[in-house]
């Protein structure tokens, strides 16, 4: 008798590429627990349609030109698109590194096109997860109320629950950029998985990790390599030498199941948008915390305070097969 | 030769008497380094005149009759007095205990006008603890603003940094009853210790020391562990059996130099004021911890996040000699 081993998931990545975009996707790429079916790009970390062209190359450099990419909203559901984190993620979004073009251009249809279609192609069994601001999500959501009828789950890069902000002394930069959406995405009615910077601020990739990458002597990880230097500058401001927090690849290895949640309760979660202090923060119900029973009966929210595994030698391992 | 020990710091505690109040009320009686020369009440846990009857009872049971007490605010700032926690503290503040009358009335003067006395007749020594809503003391530098000039320092039981909340998922009670007060109060120029949820749930009180307060056959202390019934029933649903959180008494201990704080940076605080669901959080930027170096040049208020020994043992030290 042969085992069977389950046949991958059809997974959606929405995304606004970006250094650490970057390395989520190839470690999507290089997971065989899922099947990359659509990725979607949103303005973030650089603008939508740039986000799009970095994802087209850098799935060329992986020879996974099959994969469709879709440009998706390019400004935040209230208010204008900000221009990015040229200081952080480079100006073109992947480090300033000039990525072989992959002369394909992004699909004719929008990434909210294209992720109504996924969850209608592969209903109950698509799974989304999302790392960059939650426009286009929110925005498919409006265009068709029953999408998370058909979505298995959401992993979400996003938010800060019981430690510092990144952007403000509360709040983290993909819900900070639309907290509209974030808000409206957070409570429509599915199953949510919520990798705040609780959990990537603590899980690192070092110098001699980013090394290992750029000798890796294959098509694509040299490159990440590459893209990440600009980003390992940023991050001594920071943590005081040159590292990169792992904020949306861990997202990507929670949803995959590489890592694994150790706390991570179910719990309300509400996105503050209003114009005060505050704005962009996720409010998570913790209270429960003090008494050792932290979910709460009816949320949808699951939110990560902890792992069980450091994500960088799982990543690296994966990474370097690229 | 003979050691001289510092004369006493002459000391002001603002308070909403209140069943932790009470401890810290009794903590700051049995303690040598300061002297109280003057209580100020503030609706909070029970109206700010009941608190000030309370406040008159405990002295007397520690006969100390001669410490003027003066009613401050009834109503935050900003709308109006809810009327307290009875479930928490009981419907008369101290755990729904008839203390023996003080008959004693309190001062002609408001809160407000006896702290302005005491910080001129006190002029550059005078120490401020409060341990309610910061309404009196927002009321007292809008009157004289002046006031922190004359203040040697203020230590505050309120708010959460990288805490849930004990109100709302982000607010602490205090800061929640009058977040326009706290935001004057934090903002103006004086040097504050804010001491809040993160050390103040994390030092207990236990049924053991309870019955030592029951037992001790001293004129306040038994009266304290009566007190401390409806309190530890409270705490139940919180920590899971019949104990009591530490949040006044250890701001009072903080600022007497009975407990020291270990992590304690001076960060910028804001206080949502906002209608949204942030009211009343203290936002600390604390992005500074990730590197280390979480001191911001400039910054005025000390937050505390750790302590270097536990409260419980000490209080009840003191307690015991009242």
């Amino acid at each position: 008798m042969t085992q069977l081993s389950p046949s991958p998931a059809p997974l959606y990545l929405d995304c606004d590429t970006g250094v650490d975009d970057s390395l989520a996707l190839a470690y999507l790429l290089a997971s065989p627990e899922i099947d990359l079916v659509g990725v979607g790009s949103v303005s973030g970390n650089v603008g939508a349609r740039q986000g799009a062209v970095n994802t087209l190359d850098l799935l060329a450099l992986a020879g996974r030109g099959d994969v469709p990419v879709a440009v998706g909203a390019h400004d935040p559901l209230a208010g204008e698109y900000g221009g990015g984190v040229p200081h952080v993620h480079g100006a073109n979004g992947v480090g300033d590194v000039v990525l072989p073009p992959s002369g394909r251009a992004p699909a004719e249809e929008s990434a909210v096109e294209l992720l109504l279609r996924l969850s209608h192609e592969h209903a109950g069994r698509l799974r989304v997860v999302a790392v960059g601001p939650l426009t286009n999500l929110a925005l498919a959501l409006r265009a068709d109320p029953t999408l998370p009828e058909r979505v298995r789950d959401l992993t979400v890069m996003g938010g800060a629950a019981l430690h510092p902000g990144n952007v403000s002394p509360v709040a983290e930069a993909n819900i900070a950029c639309d907290p509209e959406a974030a808000a409206e995405v957070l409570a429509a009615d599915w199953d949510v998985t919520l990798v705040p910077l609780d959990v990537t601020m603590a899980d690192l990739l070092e110098e001699t990790d980013r090394k290992a990458l750029l000798e890796a002597g294959t098509a694509l990880a040299p490159w990440l390599g590459d893209v990440l230097d600009l980003y390992f500058d940023f991050h001594v401001a920071t943590f005081g030498r040159r590292c990169s927090a792992l904020h949306d690849p861990l997202a990507a290895a929670i949803a995959v199941g590489g890592v694994r949640p150790t706390v991570a309760p179910r719990v309300p979660v509400v996105v503050d948008d209003t114009r005060g202090p505050g704005r962009g923060q996720t409010l998570c119900d913790l209270r429960g915390l003090y008494a050792g029973h932290p979910d709460v009966p009816g949320a949808r929210t699951r939110v990560v305070l902890a792992t069980g595994s450091p994500l960088a030698p799982h990543l690296l391992e994966r990474l370097l097969r690229l």
